[in-house]
Formats: C-alpha cells, structure tokens, sequence
C-alpha cells in the first residue's frame, strides 16, 4: 500500500480528528464515532441559519475544510465516495439547527439526496425548517437526467455561508443559493484515475489519453479525447464552458482534482487567463483544491455568472484556510529589468609590474595543467588543471582592457571575467573572492586584509573550512604566514597541500563521494595549485 | 506524459503567467523571461528590508506563492530542480532592495548558495546592503556537512516577513533569520518518488518499503524502512525530532511534499498530534502544501522552538493565500449526540378499518412477488417484488404497535418502519412518501392531500418526473384521479403502468443503464405494482 492510512476502516474517523485537531480550536466533531461522523463549528451559537453539507469522504478538503465561520456550520462525512447514513444527516441537523432553520447543501447523488432528503423529512417531525438544495453544475451530462454535483458546490457554500452571516433568513439564503446552482457549471478533465485506498487502481486511461466530463468518483468521463499539452487540454473543457457562458461578470473556479502538482496547475491558469472565453470573466477562484477526487490528476474549471452581491460574498473573509479567495483578474505592468546586470568595465589603465604578476600567476596554473588534472582524477572528473589554465589564459587575454592601476577596481573586474569564463562552482568561488576582494580594498584594507576578506566571504559562501580537503587548506595558512613573507606563506601553503593528502573524508565538493582509499596519499588538486602559485612566486 | 504541461522549455515562464494572472493584481514580474525569472509584489516601494529567496522551481507554492505583503519581497525561480542564474538573482536583489537593504533566504544548496552569494557580492558592489542567510534545517544528515534546506524555510519566510512588516532594520531581521536556522529541524518520509516533467519517473521505492530522511529533489532518503502504515511512519519521524526537541513552547509545521492526498496528511496529523512529543509543541502549521517535491507521496514535520515574539510574527496575517496559518493545539469538547435520532414510537392504537386495509395492501404486493421479480429482471437486479413482499411482510408484523387511530402518526410511523426494514434507495423514498404525508396531514389535509404531499416530496428528494419510467408514471395519475373514487384511480394507474412498456429509455435508477430494446414491451415494476394495488383495493 502506497498510502499513509492506517486501517481502511478508520481511514476518515482517524482524518477527522486530524482536522479537528489541527484546526486551532475551530472545529469540533458529534459524539458519534464511528458511525455518525459530523464536524460542527465550535463557535456555533444557532442564532443564524445553519448551513449543513457533506456527503462522501475523498474529496478533500470539501466538506470538513469547509466548516466554519462564513462557510458551513456543519460537514456529514461518509466513508470515501459512500454518502452518510441517514441517522448521521439527522444528528447534523439536529445538532445545530435553531429557530432560524437549517439549509442543506447536497450533491447531486442517488444516495445523498435520499439520505438528506429523509433526514430533512425527519428533521422536520421536530418542528424544524429545513430546506435543501440540490447542487448539479455537472455541465458534462446536458442530456442526462442527473448532472452530478460538483466543484460549482463551492460557490454555493460561500455565498450561502456570506448571507448567513448577514444574518439574512433561511428563506432568502435558500434562495439565493437556488439561483447559484441553477446558474453555475463545472467540466473537468483528467489523465489519471484516482486510487481508492484498499482497492487496486483503475489503469483505464492510457498514456496520451485523456478523460473530459469527468465526475469527483473515479467513474469514466463522458468521453476519451486525446491528450498532447495542457493548451489544448485547456482549449477543450473551455469550449465547453464557451457553448454556456453568458454575459458577464463571470467568475471561474479552477479547482485541482487531487494528484495534479501546484506548477501544473499554474500553467493551466496561465491556459485558462489566456483562452477564448478569458474576456468574459472578470475574477478567479484558485487554482486550488476545493473539490477533490482523491489523487486523481486532472482539473475541472467552473463557471458562475455573478451579480455583485455575488462578488462581495464571495469576497468576504471567512475561518476556512481551505478557502483561497476571489481574485479579480486584473493585468500587471512588468518591472523593467534593473541596470546593472551587465557591468559596465571600468577603463582600462595600465600598472607593468602587476600585469607581469598575473601573467607569471596565470602561467604558473597552466604549466601545472597535467599534474592537476592526474591529482583530480583521483578525487573528481579529473579537470581541475584544465579549467584552471583555460580561466588563466582568459585572464591573460583580458590584460589590456583591465583597470590594473586601480587595486578595487582590479579585484573586482578579474572576479567578473572569472565568472565569465570559468566553469562550475570554482568559478563562481573564485569570482565571490576576487569581488569580496574589491569590497574590502574599496574601505581601505591592504592587500592582505583583502585576500582574507575574499577567502572568508569564500568559505561563508562555499561552506567548507580548514579540514575538508579543498584549496582552503594551502590557502588559509598561506595568507596567515604572509606577513611574513612569501616565503613564509609558500612553506605554510606546501604544509597544507600535503595535509590534504591525509583528509580522507572530504566533506565538501564532488570528493564528498569518493573512497577513503582512493583519496589516501593524494594531495587535492585545489590546494596543490595554491602551493604551487605561492612556490613558484617566491 | 501525464503531465498537464506544454513544452518542457516553458514550464516554469507558462506557470509563473499562472501565478501571476491569478494574483488578483498582487504579483508581477521583471520583465527578464525566459531567462530571468523573478516575481515581485506589486505593492512594494522598498521602504523597507526587502525579502529575498527562491531557488529550483518544483516546490511549489515555494518560492513565488509565498510572495507577498508579510512574506517574501520577490522569488527568484530557477527551473525545475535547478538553481536560478547570477544574473537572475542579482536581477531580484537590484529591483527590490532600497537603502534599508535586502536579506537573501537560500537554501543550503551549492548552486543556490553560489549564485545567491555571488549575487550578493555584485550587488553590495553598487552600494546596496545584504546580507544572506543560509536555511540547513534537515535533521536527516547530522553527520554530514551540508545539511539541506527543507520547509523548515517557511518559518524563516514567514517570521522574517513579519519583522519587515513591523519596520525592523536589517541587521535585526537577519539575526532573527539566523536564530530560527539555527534551531528549525526537518524531517521527511515518502512511500514514492517524484516525477520530473520530461523524464521517466525513479521507481526505486519497492511496496512495502518507505524512505526516510528526505530531501526535496527526488535524491534518496537517508535510509529505506520498512513501511506498515501511517500511525508507525509518523512514530519513524517522531523517533527522529523526539531526539532533538528541546524545551517549548514549539511549533510544529506538518508539510505536504506534493503528491500525498489531503485525506492522508488529515491522518498524519492525527498521528502527529497524538504522538509521543505531542505534549511538547503546542502550535501547528497545516497539513498543507508548504514546499513540495512535485508529486511526491510524501510528507516532512519541520519543528521550532519559539518565543513569544516568534508566535506572534508567525500568526500575524500576511497577503500569500498559500501560508495557512498558524493554530494553537487546543482540545475541543464533543458534542453529545442529539435526541431524535431513535424516534419514540407513538402508543400503539387500534382502528380495525385501517388494519385491514393495510393488511390488503400488504398481501397485494406479497402476492404478485413473482410476477414483479420477472418484470424487474427485465430492466433492473430482478428484486423488485421481493423487496416489496419483505417490507409488506415486515409492516403486517408491526401492526399490533402501530398508532392505527391517528393518521398523522400512522403515516410518520409506517415511514419509519419501511425506512428500517426496506432496503435501497425504494425503502428510503418510500420513508420519505409517508413522513411527508404524515407533515401534511399534521398540517390539516386529508388522505388524498397528504398523499399528493408525499408524492410531491418522492419526486423533489428522488428527481424522477412523470415519463421516467418509473412507480410515479403509475401513482401520479392515480392520484390525479383519485378525487374521482378509486376505480378512476385504477384505471388511471392501469394506463400509466402499461405506457411505461414504451418508455425505451429511462431516467432514473438501474434502467438507465438499459438498452431500449431489452426495456420495450415490459412494464416497469413498480408502476406494475401501484396499478396492481389500486385495482385489487376496488
């Protein structure tokens, strides 16, 4: 079993004491377990109307999500895609209905219109009003008896639950909600079935298919189309919803069926705010799970033609964090790219005797070339020497058009041509030094108090320290001996490469993964050609 | 590709659109794309400390949906799984941050660390102030270096973004980054890996098997376990953060790496809350997608100690609909179960009329068994006649109980008998018949009037019409008739019952499902039945 349950039996009586419990204090449940499952407000006072739905289980986070505050007052919760029994639907009503009454928001299914029906029926012996609506946007089946209920149950919870809160009767709320279903229309689509926890999964829509009119119980869509890309995925249910959309405003509910991922889903928005009908509706609800159908991968888009009264209930807050909002959709001017991305190079100025430092630095790197990259084939890919001498000859091609007269200036222009032409992270490394480097020569610091500024802001970046088998352990000591010397700095800088050789778990770099053994007796290649740099300088 | 994408090449531009265009206005972006993928709160005038992160794409709502007043500034988005460029970054850092400076939030990944830093560099290069923290919150790997950056993200996210909004400086929100790094710890487990848009899914998770310790790119878990079900997966990563939990108060953040369903993470908090360190934290963040790995079937429980200031900063309200929020662990009380739901029966009275007109009912439909069951083979499971012969049998043995001498009690009380010992949706709209009429007779209407009541209520709770091939094309125009004397009634339920043997295709029950050959010429069961009942009783 590839699900997190526990047994198939507890599987919703464990979910909702995870929901309750995790509610904050919101939510409270019937003492009814396991049989009678019903989640109830905890801030319920029966003062207004009681708005009561449910139905299955497996379409979460409808309907115990939705319990709260400007939603629903109640969810009955059957076991997955079984509606609840008929004493559960009783003891909701009961549970939280006063004198204002009580609406009952069903979907259109054989088993909960009864179970509801009957329960209303029941509920009413007591003396109770009670109404029920029977949600059916299923705009799939138009030739059918019975469009099911489906994600279009939304809108009709939060308008209703926005109404309730205004205090309006059971007879205005019933109403109104009456007026949402009979306008609103749900199509969906998917390209996976859903899997039903203890049961094998139905594997009948093949790879490059897709189903369109699909319901929120793992059932066949009413037809198999062929899938290529969300556009044309889209471009279908919107035909669709095109052949019905009235004139506006309009409001869409994308709603994720389950399994499709959060990127998915904003890519089909992006499909949906740019298809034919995207003129015609002027707000978004989602993309978002509201109604789902276990993993199942698919979507399903609904349609509400909405009068503002629609608008601002749809649009006032409410306890559920399950409810995304409404969004008007409304275009944003893009924020210019900012100057600065590509560097303006200082001028070039000329200084001999540092041009001839870094020519001798660079070549030193590439007369090393083959002794680097035999040292890195022990360790790594083997092409430490040939990344250092293809950055060196680089450099010494960028000479004429660097500032070497100005030490700040120089910094930072050698770490932008080293970002520029050497590969992989030790470019990027090097090119953190050189511009740490610069911003430490630009306040003031020497030469020595900026190499230390570009190897600490290096090891801060980079993440490694003295110990990890990288250039910082011929680096470190060298700049710590160098005042002292060159020659100071190049023993300590010899000391520490041949460290190197002895650090047998690297915990950095692509060495990470590479066998003591084969590291044992073998200097790092970054380290090596520290110590040869600071040698040959001597 | 059972994936709702477009060309691979664009998913990350194609749903950042989505994102955007679904904002309601409160997002855009640089103007940078394909390359260059930032987006940006429209409402920013960086008068304050500006919230920089990001990194891969794939984890949605991280990074772009947690954008917004109270959280992030602007999110970077490299592609899937891949860190964003230099330039990028240092596109967002350039186009948001102001002279209160800008905090990069970077997860401890090497190409996000690099290119972040060497943002960071560049842009302390034109003068701006930042400052980048690093988020290691994963518990998994304390033996190794590089500890990853999992949801533990979110707390810095959030609690940063809180401390922008009270107008901290800089210095200050980034000690208090650095404080929630330090002591955030992640934990994940999942039963399956993730699917990377473009490459065949990595089946290496065996049934029966779950990894542990897990990172959000789809590498491998520290260890592979033996997976039995949820209660033992959530004791797994509670074993793990048991080791490490200090002192509270603590929160705890439950996350949603993709692909688990809302059903199964409710089961997971359930076992969270219920664990051994339940005790130990007393505030919960989700079950909700925080920072996902696609579709992995997967979850991770990220732990915080915390400080007044830091409950705060992570209750306050912020504009990303992703964030849900935080909630205190609090026990509500159940609600005890109404009464009402075991309906006590009136007293037993006696009206030798009634009894036996019941009683001739009764025998009427128990003496067409046969004859009904063939009908019903025709077009249904071939019960029809046996499940009304049982429930007349059944209502023959309740007479002595029955409260023969008042008719609305009479009809309320054969409603409950039939609801209790008729099975099936007939059972159950025949309830609904007789406790309507029992309401309409309370309310003063007569046999005939209460009868059109609870026919009236069959037709609304169960949606069949006159036409749909059912007992109603039967009983309507008996009823219809009935002010006539019931041998019109008869005659009426006669004509109705026969017409249905040319209605090919029903429009509710099993029969739809029936072709119109198989269904014409045969009268259905219980339209059959009701004409039986009226012509014998002449």
């Amino acid at each position: 079993m590839k699900q997190f349950i526990n047994e198939k039996e507890t599987i919703i009586t464990d979910a909702i004491d995870g929901i309750i419990g995790s509610s904050g204090g919101l939510l409270t449940k019937l003492d009814g377990f396991p049989h009678i499952k019903v989640v109830v407000r905890t801030d319920w006072d029966k003062s207004k109307v009681a708005l009561v739905s449910g139905g299955g289980s497996g379409h979460e986070p409808a309907h115990a999500g939705f319990v709260g505050q400007g939603m629903l007052t109640a969810a009955v919760c059957g076991d997955v895609f079984a509606s609840p029994s008929l004493d559960a639907v009783l003891a909701g009503i009961l549970a939280v209905t006063g004198k204002a009454g009580c609406l009952l928001i069903v979907k259109n299914y054989t088993g909960d219109r009864l179970n509801f029906g009957l329960a209303a029926e029941r509920a009413r012996a007591f003396g109770l009003k009670v109404n029920m609506v029977i949600v059916d946007d299923d705009a799939a089946l138009p030739h059918l008896f019975q469009q099911r209920g489906l994600a279009g149950a939304l809108f009709v919870h939060k308008i209703a639950g926005a109404l309730v809160e205004a205090g309006e009767n059971l007879e205005s709320v019933t109403a109104a909600a009456q007026r949402v279903i009979d306008s609103a229309a749900t199509i969906g689509m998917s390209l996976d079935t859903c899997t039903i926890p203890g049961s094998p999964k139905d594997d009948r829509i093949a790879l490059g298919k897709a189903e369109l009119g699909l319901g929120i119980h793992g059932e066949s869509g009413v037809e198999q189309v062929i899938y290529t890309n969300a556009r044309d995925a889209m471009a279908m249910v919107v035909d669709k919803l095109a052949a019905i959309i009235t004139d506006g405003p309009n409001v869409v509910l994308l709603n994720n069926l389950g399994g499709t991922t959060d990127l998915e889903m904003a890519v089909l928005a992006n499909e949906l705010l740019s298809s034919k009908i995207s003129k015609q509706f002027q707000y978004i609800i989602g993309p978002a799970r509201l109604m789902t159908s276990l993993d199942m991968r698919g979507f399903s888009v609904s349609l509400l033609p909405v009068k503002n009264s629609d608008i601002l209930a749809l649009n006032t807050s409410c306890a559920p964090s399950a409810w995304p909002g409404l969004r008007a959709i409304q275009s944003t001017e893009l924020i210019p790219l900012p100057d600065g991305l590509k560097p303006v190079l200082p001028l070039a100025t000329g200084h001999p005797s540092r041009r001839e430092l870094i020519e001798r630095c660079c070549n030193i790197f590439i007369a090393s070339t083959a002794d680097l990259n035999a040292l890195d084939a022990k360790s790594g890919d083997g092409d430490t020497g040939s990344t250092l001498a293809t950055a060196s000859r680089a450099l010494i091609g960028s000479l004429d058009r660097l500032p070497l007269a100005d030490m700040t200036q120089l910094y930072r222009a050698i770490g932008l041509e080293l970002s520029q032409t050497m590969g992989g992270s030790s470019g990027i490394l090097l090119a953190i030094f050189f511009a740490a480097a610069g911003d430490a020569s630009s306040s003031g610091r020497g030469i020595i108090g900026a190499l230390n500024a570009g190897l600490e802001r290096v090891q801060e970046i980079g993440g490694a320290q003295v110990g990890d088998r990288t250039l910082i352990d011929a680096l470190r000591p060298a700049l710590d001996a160098l005042p002292e010397g060159m020659a100071a700095a190049a023993s300590a800088a010899r000391l520490g490469a041949n460290f190197t050789a002895t650090i047998v778990q690297a915990k950095a770099g692509r060495a990470t993964y590479i066998s003591p053994d084969q590291l044992r007796g073998h200097n790092d290649p970054g380290a090596e050609a520290v110590a040869r740099l600071f040698e040959q300088l001597v």
